[in-house]
């Protein structure tokens, strides 16, 4: 037994991975195999251990829950509301991220599997208010980053981006403002070829700092 | 005493409120009655009580150590390193704020103050990181939301608000860039008047939607 003082909360880190596949955005998710929420599905996460850091915490329980490693995680919120977890007073740390779906190999037996963000099944605790509010983060996070940049080709044209634009943010973009928003964040140029289909030539773009492919600012 | 079966962490919240004040940018901190670091100015803050949600507890102690109270806050990171606080393993939820100094009347006395940003003493614990990282998110937010529209009177000139932007990005801002990056905002429009000074007259601007001061983006 551990003894306090003072009444301590217990704290868990919980994270939320976004992929891109078959034109939906994607969420990954387990299936609960203990109470409470038994066999509900959930945001992968655990408690802290004492010595580690959040990050680490995160990592080392999705890692155990999911089988995915090495991903970079940025913190995204801390949910702390009194009774969201009906055992004892839980302060979840969350993060989010956004992976090529190449990139991971989460187990897929066993409880786990990607979920469409708009059809996954009621989550377990308050982790749809958490999956919610990361998928307007990430959604958010386009107009200032590039990281939508990592699931285009070298080469690609303006609807191949806007495409992906669209998936994430989840609405229709005007194609007019959608390149001018887009060409002033000044991360493309044109490469000098064009491809050729049914319609018109189209512009190929390609990245100007290709290393620069960023989740963060 | 409480005890639990598995270790749990203490956690508190802190208050980054930052104000301008003599064209300077100043963050409200507390001196420390009792160790750890004793005697040392601290952001203020406090252990968090089991039934109370995280905001209202970042509320409660920033009102307790400060006397102000009725502030907007925002979430800003949680700071979770091991060895942060000496005594055991302490989780900080970090709220910030921006607030016109007329709005608030902190305590004076007894230990509680505004001191500018680049020349307060070192802070205890690892606030001086947490108010740097407020201070560099408060710089970026700038740029997507109307808050610097909180300092200006109802009409003002580009000049005005651009001393603002200067006083929180803390560096020099090109005037044509600025211009053009804060009109390409759409938040103000021309007011038809013109302020005289000692050099030519000024176009005066207003908020297109003078409700819309918003600190959330």
């Amino acid at each position: 037994m551990f003894s306090y003082r003072h009444p301590h909360p217990a704290v868990t880190t919980n994270v939320v991975i976004f992929t891109i596949v078959s034109d939906s955005l994607k969420v990954l998710l387990v299936r609960r195999a203990r109470p409470p929420f038994e066999g509900s599905w959930a945001l992968p996460g655990g408690f802290i251990d004492l010595a580690e850091d959040l990050e680490d915490s995160a990592m080392r329980t999705l890692e155990r829950e999911t089988g995915v490693r090495g991903v970079y995680l940025e913190q995204l919120y801390t949910f702390g509301q009194p009774g969201r977890d009906p055992r004892e007073r839980v302060i979840a740390v969350a993060y989010y991220t956004l992976v090529p779906f190449e990139r991971v190999k989460p187990r897929t037996h066993d409880g786990v599997g990607w979920f469409a963000l708009d059809e996954h099944p009621k989550l377990a605790f308050d982790h749809d208010e958490i999956a919610a509010i990361a998928a307007r983060r990430l959604a958010a996070k386009l107009d200032y980053s590039t990281i939508a940049f990592g699931f285009m080709p070298e080469e690609f044209t303006l609807s191949d981006l806007q495409h992906v634009y669209e998936i994430i943010q989840r609405e229709e973009i005007d194609k007019r403002n959608f390149r001018k928003r887009v060409l002033a964040l000044n991360h493309i140029e044109a490469s000098g070829e064009r491809r050729n289909g049914s319609h018109r030539p189209a512009t190929l773009y390609r990245l100007k700092n290709p290393g620069q492919i960023t989740f963060i600012k």
